[in-house]
């Protein structure tokens, strides 16, 4: 996710103990070889059954000015780039300018990056200008990229000479080791396939830490690594990779300790000006969510005091009545939605993390946190039910909305009775047309939602079409944001920033493994 | 100098001896450090008086989307490029995105390369885009660059932070050592500048070979060895290189054994499929002019037979009457002037090679090829009388056009008597007309057949005016091609593939040094 926020002269308080742990914890990267498994050559926008060429064509292909050879690489791969070039023709008196255009999707791929004025910078558009001196000569390219296709257009060479790619190779790399890949015996196809799609696009995205997604940001999320760790615990279990990822968070924070939405990694590890306070709260989710799976005591000692230090610092934050403050809504991140009303859902998170906070503390025999956190969560149900619940509509309003995303926290943090949660998730469909959910990030809490309330056929329903409509259009990894009925919408005012490969998106993979298999 | 000459399934004739023995001669390159003199903005086109601003202040400069900033490196520098980067405000999100362009000279930076549209590949156009993904960093561009200043244009962001280009340097490179350089005691000012600017001319086209310019086409050509040889021999003695040259020349020639008018070094040495009638004869010349500097036995004895061999094969390939044939003529360079007919210049360049070809002749005793030369060139010089000179206009006629070109080759092959060659170039001015010089290549003959001829003053005069309108125009290095009339007139449809710095032009550093010394 991207969002900005600045703060001047922002300095964060680094812990060089949580941080050296951190260090120690940075994984080993895997990597392999993959050729290309076909090419063509684009005209305007892509028509395969035109314009495609195989692969040993290909070879032969002698590119002049203005000519174009798209490589496609099978799938989603993560890596970096190797060309080997040669000519056709006299000795090349000139060097060869070549642009390159990695994409992720083949809508990315024809898209005119030159048309793009979102307000993300364009500096993510994965595209370079580069000049080739020598031929016959080896490009190996320098920056890593998030591409399954590469369009290599020749913008000149000279009338001597024609450009020949004689071959291309990414060498991947992620920290997801295949070898540790829990198996998972899913005899549905449909499922099947969400779930390799659902593990490739996790394992793409895990790097030296979870990044959001390996196009952009390339950074590690708190929102994020949240559901990153869930999956993860299904499928690679590199819980040290998680464990690295709570030891970053904790060890660069806000000065007044809280958790940053987001953590810079190069050149040295910072805290970013963002706060969300959903985000926030995540961490001790996460931290908790690490522990059931670990039992980690290590973890637990040195992280313990930051993980309550989030919910401390919410709950001190609170308006009148329990409720959270204007500020505290505002800087909620819940969904891409700008007009969604954050309020209602973000009064349900923290009853979700002072839950959490509850565990936690339970596990240090922490006495009187757990009487306090008790307390504070009983408060803030009965505030929510007080402030949010309408008793005649029969939902939770927030600011005079009626969203799904009000809805799917109420239940997540069990304001309401279970017979009352699944009534009310049982009318889901009413409450998705005034703010409609854009990113599969909200889907998954909406999924959660429903199996938290008894609708497990729903939410498997839900799960098969709305990630299942993203393979049918060709996915090889689940993207950022998703909307089957307008597929290049963007939150970012363009689909070339678009993220097709956005680890938030990978939690059908849990969901299948975990959730679905009980019953 | 750039021509297009394309020969299919071209296989140079190499000599491994040759070629073994240039590779030896490859010479050491001196480094040094320079970092800019000054900054500023530009808007459009350049206007120093409003956009000037010191370079302190260019320190702190903080480039936001769209903004650029410009570095004088002060001087013409060859060499390679290190930006160390910084940022305000936030911690930097997304990459920078920078567009870099080098240029030589003022005009060039401010041109806009997107409406080049010349028969030269753009490829040569000095520009960049480049993402910097981690800031700070330093940034240390891979290629070597012919510049004095360099724009950075920061394409994007992120709304988050600016960058600083907190450092710049440029490791300069070159094969001329300056502690060699021959001091010159040159009292007039204005003679002195010129003959500064061309020493620095040549030092910048100093690399492994002597290339035409550092900026393009980086190559070994014929034609400007020649000139670059003679510069050489009165200011930096690198005789080495010249050997070097000539044995590339020598080593990789045309199937039939005719040198190559280019030579290739990268990845490996292969003459260029172009030949150029009059630049294989300036081997011969190149050779005896060396061998006249150095006395150099091995040279003689190893390149010798290659020398007669272009003299050989040229007059063999006569037409009928001992004139050069169409063929010839057509593949003479001469000057860039495309409507110059050029029958009469290539006879006179035949003319010269042979004398030098009986010079080289006569430095192995070589008795019966001086005497085959001697013959061969009386009848040369009664072709071109008989068919080229205008007894009622006085003057060369090819094709009939009166060109200077014809006029000055024909006085610099000896073909007319001393005092009716004074008398033809006294007339010079009549001669400028019909097809105006365009290159100094072309001026630099003209001036020599002014000395030539007794007309020493006139050739002064001619060398101030034209060389020195060069550094009216703000030169640091003489360019490839001036017109004083019209600065921005290019052989290549676009001044931003100009260059600005070619060997081709640093003659007047040799006359002045050498030929107007004695009077």
């Amino acid at each position: 996710m991207a969002l900005i926020s600045i703060i001047e002269d922002f300095h964060p308080l680094n812990n060089a103990k949580l941080l050296d742990r951190a260090a120690e914890l940075k994984p080993s990267l895997h990597h392999r070889i993959v050729e290309p498994v076909g090419g063509f050559q684009l005209k305007e926008r892509y028509s395969p059954e035109k314009e495609d060429i195989v692969l040993h064509k290909v070879k032969h292909l002698a590119m002049g000015r203005g000519e174009n050879l798209c490589l496609d690489f099978g799938t989603h791969l993560v890596g970096y780039v190797t060309l080997s070039l040669n000519y056709t023709g006299s000795h090349p008196d000139a060097p060869a300018f070549l642009k390159l255009k990695f994409a992720e999707c083949l809508d990315e791929l024809s898209e005119n990056s030159g048309e793009y004025n979102g307000w993300i910078s364009r500096s993510w558009i994965q595209e370079e200008y580069i000049h080739v001196d020598v031929i016959p000569s080896i490009v190996k390219l320098p920056r890593r990229y998030a591409f399954r296709y590469l369009k290599i257009t020749m913008m000149d060479t000279s009338p001597k000479y024609k450009l020949i790619v004689r071959h291309a190779e990414c060498m991947t790399e992620t920290s997801a080791n295949y070898r540790t890949l829990q198996q998972a015996e899913i005899a549905d196809p449909q499922l099947r396939k969400i779930d390799e799609v659902g593990v490739r696009t996790l394992a793409n995205c895990m790097q030296d830490v979870f990044e959001d997604g390996p196009k952009r940001d390339q950074r590690l999320w708190m929102g994020d690594l949240r559901l990153q760790a869930l999956v993860n615990s299904a499928t690679f279990r590199h819980m040290n990779l998680v464990k690295r990822c709570l030891y970053l968070f904790g060890g660069s924070r806000f000065p007044d300790g809280r958790v940053s939405a987001c953590i810079f990694t190069k050149p040295s590890v910072q805290a970013d000006d963002t706060w969300l306070f959903d985000y926030s709260l995540f961490y001790t989710v996460t931290l908790e969510e690490y522990l059931e799976e670990t039992g980690d005591g290590e973890a637990l000692d040195d992280l313990y005091d930051v993980a309550q230090q989030q919910v401390e610092i919410a709950l001190r934050g609170l308006a009148e009545g329990h409720l959270v403050s204007e500020d505290q809504a505002k800087n909620a991140f819940i969904d891409w939605a700008d007009a969604l009303d954050r309020r209602a859902a973000a009064q349900a998170v923290l009853i979700c993390a002072v839950r959490y906070a509850r565990r936690l503390a339970r596990r240090r025999n922490d006495w009187s946190q757990m009487n306090y956190l008790a307390g504070e969560e009983k408060l803030l149900k009965e505030a929510a039910l007080r402030h949010f619940w309408d008793p005649e509509k029969r939902c939770f309003v927030s600011g005079g909305q009626i969203s799904i995303a009000s809805q799917v926290w109420m239940v997540l943090a069990d304001v309401l009775p279970p017979e009352e949660a699944e009534e009310l998730m049982g009318r889901a469909e009413e409450f998705l047309q005034e703010v409609p959910m854009l990113t599969p990030y909200m889907h998954h809490y909406y999924l959660m939602a429903l199996l938290r309330s008894g609708h497990r056929k729903e939410a498997e329903q839900h799960l098969r079409e709305y990630w299942g409509s993203m393979i049918g259009s060709g996915a090889d990894t689940f993207r950022e944001a998703w909307d089957p009925e307008h597929p290049d919408a963007s939150p970012y005012g363009g689909a070339v920033v678009n993220s097709c490969c956005h680890a938030w998106s990978c939690t059908p993979s849990w969901i299948i493994r975990t959730q679905l298999k009980e019953s």
